[in-house]
């Protein structure tokens, strides 16, 4: 009764200490406490062995299927969006969220319509693309409970820096945020 | 950095083998291969040791929010259902369900559409209320992959064992189960 390997790992883990493939730029506190400051970001996948870890913090979240995004929207954003790793991205993010009870209690129909119909969260990310791309990780139905329910991961050159900025700042407006109780900022480069 | 612990715990652990407070009355493949019979089953929340267990196998799944159900359907069914645990229900099923990668590539829309335009899956569920109380467990976002997608837990008398016939083959006959590529149904009286 083995699960099947899968062909690509969805589950991921984000520890920041003194190593990693990207160095910490900056942490920003947004809604709520910050994470502790530390010079690098160490990205994996698979298994995570939380005994011999030696990181500052550790955040874990999963790729799953979209939730809210409907046909003609993931149309669009498949023909404009870009992955992960381009040479020229050299500048990442990565912003924990975590949304209130209120969210999670409303249903889908409800938090639908305050995700695209109110808040336009992919229209909003299409005006950027292919510039930043983006990664979404879950955290709420891992096995153990998490601090965060998302991890977004972006990426994208330095030049697309200003840009990166409207676009958090257009997402912070949403009424879609008023749910977001805590939230930080994470500045990464990577490391040469 | 800790999570806050959580009032009413989410995760669950289904396993078969000596000792639980089930009795298993059989199981049947009803898609794809079945599950090795054991007496007993044992369920539990939390934390639970791989290690230290002997049982024939164990599911494990977590409560999450709503991925289907609008306003409208949920006010319905609060309305009507009852809760697990009651003294007259001393039957019960775990019907453990995987979708294949066709359904985990549909848009949301996309889903609700099958799920409940076209298969009137909680419309269904509604008619045998509060008849038959059910609680679903996701197992697809958990730290490793599980062999299936979602564990329903169903708990009845035993004088509504037909009813509860009815609305399986109810639910298979859907466009939705076309989707369904391996379910088996565990059937289970309350050890006295």
């Amino acid at each position: 009764m083995q699960a099947p390997t899968p062909a690509v790992p969805r589950l991921f883990h984000f520890a920041a200490g003194d190593h990693g493939q990207w160095r910490i730029e900056k942490i920003l506190p947004v809604i709520g406490e910050t994470l502790a400051l530390a010079p690098k970001l160490a990205i994996s996948s698979g298994d995570f062995s939380a005994a011999a870890d030696k990181s500052t913090w550790v955040l874990h979240g999963k790729t799953s299927n979209d939730r809210y995004v409907e046909r003609a929207e993931k149309t669009q954003l498949q023909n404009r969006q870009e992955g992960l790793g381009r040479a020229h991205a050299t500048c990442a993010a990565l912003i924990p969220i975590r949304k209130n009870a209120a969210w999670w209690a409303l249903t889908q129909d409800e938090r639908r319509a305050i995700f695209e119909e109110k808040s336009h969260h992919t229209e909003i990310g299409l005006k950027y693309l292919p510039e930043i791309a983006r990664k979404l990780h879950h955290c709420r139905d891992l096995d153990a409970d998490q601090p965060f329910d998302f991890l977004t991961w972006f990426e994208y050159a330095p030049e697309h820096t200003a840009a990166f900025e409207d676009l958090l700042v257009a997402l912070r407006e949403t009424l879609e945020w008023k749910y977001v109780d805590w939230e930080v900022d994470v500045r990464l480069i990577r490391a040469s």
